[in-house]
């Protein structure tokens, strides 16, 4: 329920009630505006109306939260919201580019790779040291080793770091080295795991399913809001669907019909959305002109010597040239880049 | 097969080499360039080894066309073609934008749109007089009276004008009204229109079947070229997916794959697309940064009381203001608008 | 509208009340029951209100048709329909198997293949003399010299003969040499065609497009049985996925979702469906224990060397080991085989 | 690597090789056949260059696994694997069917499905204790309490019980209570969650997920297998595709698919694969006609009133029907129910 306080409610009238929300087994939310403030109650709602706020001296209106997803969509929180990356804010008019390799593989292969985006302008840094493979026999990635080797090279840059989790088991130590955790598309609807990384504070970037429709992923970001961590950050990066002249098929309009419906910021990956290095850089400026807040794209110092990912990920020189063509699309868009 | 002539070979040599790969069933083709005379030979490559092209002195060097589309692809036609629609060109650096009703109704509604969106800047109009629909129920368009309410309107705007056509007993009449056929997504494999539209010399818009893969769309393009229509524009306008909040899932990441693969123009239809008039201007910007030659893009003077499609039509001021948003965007990827 | 009489009402009555509903230029239905009189009123259901029927002394009950399909649904029809293919009939108990080459090749060819599937018990032959063909330079089909061998091979072995049409002008052609009209998945909503076929009185099996939902069937199917043609058998022949193990999913839940919404026969095509000879067996018997009504199956009597889909085509002994293997299915599930 | 040892070579020669395969890091196996010994080695296989296999005596060939799936395919296994699922037999032409609620909700509940359905015939109880649901505001699974629920039930009817885990945190857990894990469609790729349960010897009932293709499938069994547990049982659930009349599209030619390529046991599970109560009944017909070891089936003793998948639990009537109806089909294509 969204209930609108009258303008001259105090923040005692505001108390009192979300007291009497919480009592009902409803999450009590209190969402301050200029003019009046608004309190949300997340939960069964048929059960607030033993309340009989309609009659409330101090409430102004009462109305249903229409989406399935509560907390994420734009009924309670019409307002973009921004999220901090370490220091580098996503959302709000900024273009966030997040980029790196597939895998942490060596400290000297992170290094290079990140040395060299950020010279090109970007904001963040990802790699993986875990990775889920198709098959057991491919390159699983590093584990711990290559969360510290990211860590030493985030510090050295400057650049916070974003990097995947996988494993309820792993959040702890995952938290403790990135600036940021990453779920898979496989892990879209791991809820566990969603509902564990709603008890950190740390951005989690979540990755859209292979096969989810825009709404399930808004549905299983409400898993991490629901447990009370607000900075999330959606992605998408491809569906799968028949066509194989890419090794997924970008869905490019789920970024406005995302805008439309939720505050949270979204990205796009367009190294996994194609599969195919010469597709990454339209791919990004389009990601850019339809409105995304940002990238997450995939760079490598040496591709054709990856250990995952080769084919997709951008040369150090591509990538400058990359964000050498975002420049002036962020700037007729209005963006800052 | 490419056949590549030496740099001293005649026009009397490639003619007659043409005339022997004639005789052996095989479509010749001429392609003069700067340094060198290249000549084609489309249909079963088998057949030419009994020319003994190896060792004919005016022949520098043979080589199979790789892809199963030959004229569409670019091994033949390395250069970005340009078709000329009515005196409007696409492709080229071009970016052409083809507006107008999702189906001609009356003449006040045609006229009302059309010049709506000339003053907005629109290059050509679209209008269909044969539509296409689901139900047997649903309104089917006005047929030849469309087709004279629409070449009545482009005569008075100024503006070439492209509809849709469904059979082949109507290319004849088609071709005598408008500047321009084009294909819905529901024939791109009605392989007898395809052939009829390919002995016309009008240019042609084929739209990407619902199902269909790149590949598909180009052999489609490829029955057109092989009647001898060169004037094939593609377009892009949503596949099938299992995503359920658009009517299609738009694949911009097919606009750089066919740029990679063929030298034909190709569009983007953001109405068809997406189904729903608030995501076609964010993916009409992101159409022309990843590349596009244009836009197929469905405005009604009035979408609340359109007969078909009123959905994803946008109002005449939405495309003013669509107009607007595009020519910076343009200017920042060097393209004209 | 469906409108149920009075048991008491006369055929005057009926004939009245039809003349009544085509005034209004709606199409009148006569469906005589056991007990009552149904009449049916197809069209824009608002206009039937000035016919005030709810007062009408020999009216029980008028209700909406809510199907957007009124022909093919179960509302006007309950019962199943019969679909006579010559003299073999399809629906109503019976399995009935129709099996051919994709391709009538040669005479020779066709021969010995209709006497291996005739000799196995098969009902009908298939064979096409038309080839839609993704590339223009595949076998495009022998065309009219096609059907004539096609005919002869019908009459000398007794079978009657199924056989693709693509192309309204040839709708009359095709019907002068087979017993029924077969439409291909990509002219499933080549609706000029299927009002072609609509005013035929010679069965049609309408095959689903590879894009298209069963309701998008069921509406396609609508427009041939909307012109008068209610001989329409329907063929569920697999629908585009992300898979790529088989060439199409063949969906055979479609067979109980249309049983459950129309009266008409239903086919399958699991050779076709899945593109591989060695899983046409098992999902031909799957076809028959979940209710479809028969088959349409690839036979070849040499199937390396057939012109098109050898890769799907059973071997005749193949073929006569599928029937056999077929039987005491049939035995089990009710059926005639 | 597939090794054939010659007639005469001994156990101890292969124990030989087998410490020398293992001494390069591969994974040695020993399939003892009625003629001769076969060894497998698996992982890297440049590695076992340095053997030189070629030229020792004992060895009659090498050759390559072409397959990616070692484990799972059949080239090192041809013949059919029998997972026991406690006392109960899955594969080796059985028809195997797991029967049950959705969720345990009660011991009420459970106890009167599991009953219902062993008084049918079903071979094993299913019933979830964790439910990975879309929305975090549904119906999660009673946990532990559940699992206590379904291993009472199960130890009353004498029926081995099925459940699915979500976690690896739960695996030990659930081992306790359950004779066989089960493993969600979303998690089919939580590759953490399948070397957990590789490390245990209890059956997994491994579930396709909605985007996976077979080889997808097969490549998530093969994580189970090589940490040592080859008990387990593929199922075929649905995939995701544009169709909207079923909630998914059971894939059945999956089940021929898997049998070509592997030796484990494959059920079907038409209740999520449709969504649709009128659809589980021919659909599992279907299953079996085509060759699959059996069901996963959703009963539910009172279905409208189930706090999960309501609407595709079957009630215990139609249940009986079921059972009673699949038996001539299963007598018809040679399977024991």
């Amino acid at each position: 329920m969204i209930i609108v306080l009258k303008p001259h409610a105090t923040r005692e009238h505001a108390d009192e009630l979300m007291r009497r929300i919480a009592a009902l087994g409803l999450r009590p939310l209190y969402m301050p505006g200029d003019q009046r403030v608004v309190l949300g109650a997340i939960g069964d709602e048929r059960a607030i109306e033993s309340l009989h706020l309609d009659s409330d001296p101090m409430v102004e209106s009462v109305k249903p939260i229409l989406a399935p997803y509560k907390l994420v969509g734009r009924e309670i929180h019409p307002h973009d919201s921004i999220v901090e990356l370490g220091r580098v804010p996503a959302g709000g008019g900024r273009f966030t580019v997040i980029a790196g390799p597939c895998a942490v593989e060596t400290l000297e292969q992170t290094r290079a790779t990140a040395l060299a985006v950020k010279r090109s302008g970007a904001h963040a840094l990802r790699g993986g040291a875990y990775k889920p493979r198709t098959s057991p026999y491919s390159f699983q990635g590093l584990g711990r080793a290559g969360l510290e080797i990211l860590r030493a090279v985030a510090d050295e840059t400057g650049l916070p770091c974003v990097t995947e989790v996988v494993e309820v088991a792993d959040v702890e130590l995952v938290e403790e080295f990135a600036d940021a955790f990453q779920t898979g598309a496989r892990n879209m609807q791991n809820f566990r795991l969603l509902r564990a990384l709603g008890r950190s504070q740390k951005p989690v970037i979540l990755k859209r399913g292979m096969a989810a429709k825009v709404e399930d992923l808004l549905l299983a970001a409400e898993y991490i809001l629901a447990e009370g961590n607000a900075n999330v950050i959606l992605c998408e990066r491809g569906i799968t669907t028949f066509e194989t002249a890419t090794r997924n098929t970008l869905d490019l309009s789920a970024v406005p019909v995302i805008k439309q419906r939720s505050h949270l910021p979204v990205l796009v990956d367009p190294s996994h959305g194609t599969g195919l290095r010469e597709l990454v850089t339209p791919m990004a400026k389009a990601a850019l002109a339809c409105g995304a807040d940002g990238l997450l794209v995939e760079v490598h110092c040496d591709p054709p010597n990856a250990l995952s990912d080769g084919r997709q990920s951008l040369f150090p020189e591509q990538f400058e040239a990359l964000m050498r063509e975002l420049r002036p699309i962020a700037a007729a868009v209005g963006r800052v880049l």
